[in-house]
């Protein structure tokens, strides 16, 4: 029997505001046994660049990536942000040390194919150091990933921290009993926006088609699923879409649940 | 006979000039053996206050950090500097981890005391996380430490960078036989600032004394050189203000080299 590990993926207000933040790492802080935490940049960098008078360029609702803008993404997330979040979970007694995929080579990306848009400083993940990430959780150290990886050559790349952590997740799968959690400001993936409570209990390969077919499941939650059933796909045993407060209450009761 | 461990401290135009520091990087990437990389922040952090409209405020010289200025060191040090020196040491196969002191509770530091000028959010040294460091080492793993501590009760301080070299080599030397490399743009300490060439050989502590009564060594170089001889004090073999450059030839005959 392989020795468990629980990835948690936060982003959004879990992120802006520093009370869920603050919140969501007491939980985070009482999880035992091995742990990762992926978390994405909140609404901090775009507030920097307006700040600096960087224009943000967006295509069909994906950010592209200048070299200001990753200038930005990197000094939001890796140093502002990530570093926050590690002294907070240093003073409730987790030994978190903060990483980029260049930390330790950890997470190897590629440029993203200039196609018919350039997206610029852009990094799909091609390798995750296993040895690496496996060694700091030997040393009871928990890694605290942010959504910037490189491409080895000294290139830094903006990566989307979804697919951070479900790449994490499914390359962790191979040696630890592997469980991952994407927490937001909802309670699960809901099947009506507006209702708080509508929220999918289970979704399995099947049923995710139709809700694309039906329009249920749309935007962004797509590629977030899509990262979901790439993990379990490659032996994660479970993925839940859940609120930041369900891991305090550890009951993914009213959270969705992913299935093949 | 213990390990070699070589710590190198990198500031000035080395950071802000990308072609210095690639430079310097390709000469760090050739040392043998265990090693460690210090650095400050250069200019780019009172650029980026500047963007902002942060006002520097200083005092005699060293700068108060508030709580706008601490985000700025923040960003800049940790997130957009730490991270593309790691990123371009990877590109050189050398192992790099970008760290602040609270990443792996390395360097533990208390704000300083409020007398008569508040100095804010800045930190000095208090206890320095040997086995933490020395893990990393034994997993040919390289620290890239960059001008953050962190108070364990989940507040980051901006620290003096020569001063993280100075407390890292004296705590790592009761286990490492342990060098300590200051670079910066000049050969070493001069005895006439308008003279390149005037480089102090060796400086002792009584020498030092004499040299600062005649003000041969003044202003800025003080707080670093006794940084250095508090390393020497604490069992480090040998200290060195040095050229950049002087790394690359592997030689410290025109540098200034420190004994007690």
């Amino acid at each position: 029997m392989s020795k468990k590990l629980n990835i948690f993926k936060i982003g959004g207000k879990v992120i802006n505001e520093p009370e869920q933040r603050l919140g969501f790492l007491h939980s985070f802080s009482r999880i035992t046994g091995h742990k990762i935490l992926v978390h994405g940049g909140g609404n901090k960098a775009t507030e920097l660049s307006k700040k600096l008078g960087i224009p943000t360029k967006m295509f069909e609702g994906r950010r592209i990536t200048d070299e200001a803008t990753l200038d930005v993404a990197l000094m939001v997330y890796a140093g502002l942000i990530n570093k926050q979040i590690v002294a907070q979970l240093q003073a409730l007694s987790v030994n978190a040390t903060g990483l980029t995929g260049a930390d330790q080579n950890s997470l190897l990306a590629k440029k993203r194919d200039v196609g018919a848009v350039d997206f610029g400083f852009v990094g799909d993940i091609v390798a995750i150091n296993i040895e690496a990430i496996r060694q700091l959780l030997d040393n009871a150290v928990v890694p605290v990933f942010c959504a910037i990886t490189h491409d080895k050559n000294g290139q830094l790349l903006n990566t989307n921290a979804d697919h951070i952590a479900a790449s994490i997740a499914g390359a962790m799968a191979t040696e630890f009993d592997t469980d991952l959690y994407f927490c937001f400001e909802k309670k699960g993936v809901l099947s009506d926006p507006a209702d708080e409570d509508s929220v999918l209990e289970q979704i399995n390969t099947t049923s995710y088609l139709e809700h694309k077919k039906t329009g249920v499941i749309s935007d962004g939650m797509i590629p977030k699923l899509d990262n979901a059933f790439a993990a379990l796909e490659k032996g994660v045993k479970a993925v839940y879409i859940c609120n930041a407060q369900a891991i305090a209450a550890q009951s993914m009761k009213n959270a969705t649940t992913l299935c093949l």
